[in-house]
């Protein structure tokens, strides 16, 4: 059976996408907005990231010499006001995160819209530009919150894994991410007894996402690779994406570029093509008899 | 002393069977079978198998030039009524698995029976046959689902893990699994908090793998994979099972095969000869006094 | 600083001991001693053990030419009564392990005294002998229990941490055991939700316990390798076992021996030389006044 | 952009510290301070630190010719009136650790203070010194916390990873760590249910460490490693240590140094210069409206 394949730019057969959330003290701030504990250990470790992590993340992208595409929830950018501007001076896309990095299962639509709102305005007053693109802080979205997106004119959303190049869902464009290519959750650790696995060796993640990465062009697949400043600005770690970008881009057929780009692509030569829909009424059409609505 | 061994048609020393279970959405609606949330993570990564993971799948099958054998839920097969007659058409055993994939310890006999019944039905309807066996959504049987199998006249059950051949149960054809060689545990990952570990770098698993088909063949062993299209669809697990298979096919003494076809020969050729009891009752009779039975 | 070295057999100077513990049923008849649930799956996994692993690593243990430790619960003896003659007609060191792997936490004091009695009574029944050493099911152990074994003329104990070569406890022999070479941290695997990682593969733990062999010989220590019939009877982990051993016994400097062949060994060469004391009431002054005693 | 990098002695560009943290059965018995469990398994573990580990990496060092940063819990410096002379007379320097391996989370203030006075004392009393810094045993300090280090007098934490260099954080000097290159993270292992993962196998770390070591020297890093003699003192722990370290002595770039040689360095040629402030009314500020404080 002949599938459809993935339409992308002539002379290019897949895409990379170096995606970067810059974090930093936001998840942290939301899990405690009932109150702040007198504690210093992550907050220190969250800080990493816009003190050092960031910038040596951007100096390795100058020297692969690619743009990214950097999600920064609004309060991030208010704590460190250099990061905007730096970010789109340097030629990188900027996108939102929320504002105080809301995770969807425990943010209700009206909480989520006015961070959104929130984050406009801050994004608008600091480098006075309206983002192309969400990303979901935890990989979440609903129905409603889709369609939040669209009421404002933001052009894609970046949260959902439902193929492995942009497709349509309820009529957002989705640029989609993939667990197997995100930093956090190989390294992520905070000690204290709550973390459930230690962080891994950076040499072992990067040869399995160049595996990934190498695969995924048989598929016309958008590698779509997601990082954290506090996380993957860490040496080893830096250098280990490095040494991926450098694989990369050394592929001629691989289109290297970021989301809004790619969003933009998609709508023109692939709209109508991949589309799926929420379909939770058909679902739970299929559930046994009498399961509440 | 000199143990018996499985007896492999002539000039076969060992088995490989390539089993898939197309879960998709099944599980998700069965863990949520009093209510479906309002999100899209989770639903859409596993839309990711039937819309690419599956098909990404077959095709390799096809490079491979063998057959496997799938177990799909019978919601799945209603869901995505293309799955069922494709699976057919291209030359591969389908299998039972339940009809929301239904886990055995939280599932009473008579629902247990009923959703067997509702996926014969399905499949009936859909491509008009009875398949030759059952596989436990979570690989856990008690002596009474056994039964239910064999009063409908399924010829096997592919759930548990007494020898790593094909043996007897109850009078049931058991045609084993192994953890070992399963996709979900190393490469399930969701995202939220419920994680227990990362998900593995596919070659790490595949060289395990190997290792396992290698040393298995000194013992007769089937060596029974198992893989979801939803995780092992994504690209670079797909070349790595490709890998495996070509050095599994390579090999002149190992009989690859559907397990409905072993389970065939099993009852021919080694009739009587690997007998388990459940046994419950003996065991029972080792606890302490005064256990309630 | 001149540290005293352990004193090993002329012409050795570190040794190995090839510990297995013969689980298969009883931790599972331990766990559910209040009522066995109806269900097949993590029974027949586990016996998979006397079934087959077992023999498989018996027959590993003859072609390497070494003999080994086996330490069974007396119920898996009633339960597969043709294990212990089997142990002993191939030349191994029979064990005590408790009658249904009784864990010592969750075991009282006359509990394990009655469990050590049924013990002794089965392997005098059953192969007409006493055996000399004792290992707790879980690794664990307190004063009393260490002090019923000696009323019982035990020689050994070996369940504890404190040197990696044999000391004596309390005036207990005790040969000590490791984490790092135990293999049921590494692959137990059961499903259902409850474990917390998935197994490993074969190949990259035996390259670390070779790794603890190689560099434990520059301290002289004892490696003892524990390991169980249903878990590193499959396959690839004979093969693992196998290569290992190979690599050990070409050592001619490494002792390698049973458990009560070591044990006589230190009681005569190494006599008041690594001497520890429980010392609990020590410790207990060193906490805050007012604690509890 | 130019950033500032951090000053190094001449000739040097980066830094290691190979520090370690004494801590034998101080977390036991802060963990047990309300009363001591009757059990054997994991003191007895724990004790193979002062016995055997401890002894193992000291001849280590001296092979390599380095000095390291000892901090011990004044507990342990009880219980072990031998480790504190035998540190000094070695030319290790000695730091704090708490008396009972108190962890900030559980510790308030006052107790935090009295255990700072405690062990002070205990310093003194053993090897007539006061030592130069503090490490929290956990990794975790308060703003207050941080107060008490300079009220009286001690002159750098080790506690905090704002940077991968050294820094200030409130007027206290911050010789940072790191999780990646702590062993306690990968390698303790007590067995009984309670741990989330196993022990990982000391190559495989060792070669993450020395990318860590590598790609750090880049940035001015002080590749401040971790360990613990009850867990690296293990053998093939101190063989892979052993191996990092010669790595590491052989780059004539790299200052080796103990913590509080790079402490007095870093106050005076970085003073200054990377200066942070714990700011926690700053971030509550950012909280949503209404959040008590």
């Amino acid at each position: 059976m002949d599938r459809p394949a993935y339409i992308w730019p002539k002379g290019k057969t897949s895409a990379l996408c170096f995606s970067v959330d810059v974090d930093a003290e936001a998840p942290y701030l939301w899990q405690h907005r009932a109150g702040l504990p007198d504690r210093l250990g992550q907050l220190e470790q969250r800080r990493f990231g816009p003190r050092e992590g960031l910038w040596r993340i951007l100096d390795m992208l100058d020297r692969v010499g690619i743009a990214g595409s950097f999600y920064v929830p609004s309060v991030v950018a208010e704590l460190h006001p250099e990061i905007l501007p730096a970010l789109v001076a340097r030629g990188h896309e900027v996108g939102l995160h929320g504002h105080l990095h809301e995770l969807a299962g425990d943010c209700p639509q009206d909480a989520f819209e006015a961070a959104l709102d929130q984050s406009l305005s801050v994004f608008q007053a600091q480098v006075g530009l309206r983002p192309a693109g969400f990303r979901s802080p935890a990989w979440e979205m609903t129905p409603a919150m889709l369609a939040a997106l669209a009421a404002r004119g933001i052009g894609y959303d970046s949260s959902l894994m439902g193929w492995d190049h942009p497709y349509d869902i309820d009529g957002m464009t989705e640029i989609p991410v993939q667990w197997q290519i995100d930093d956090a959750i190989y390294f992520k650790f905070f000690g204290g007894g709550a973390d459930k696995w230690p962080p891994a060796q950076a040499a072992q993640i990067g040869q399995g996402w160049r595996d990934e990465f190498d695969a995924g062009r048989a598929y016309g697949q958008l590698f779509m690779i997601t990082v954290h400043p506090w996380i993957s600005g860490r040496a080893q770690r830096v250098a280990m994406l490095e040494q991926l970008l450098r694989h990369a881009t050394a592929q001629p057929d691989v289109w290297v570029a970021p989301a809004a780009q790619i969003a933009a692509w998609h709508q023109t030569a692939n709209a109508g093509r991949f589309v799926a829909r929420s379909g939770l009424d058909t679902l739970a059409a299929h559930l046994p008899k009498g399961t509440p609505a």
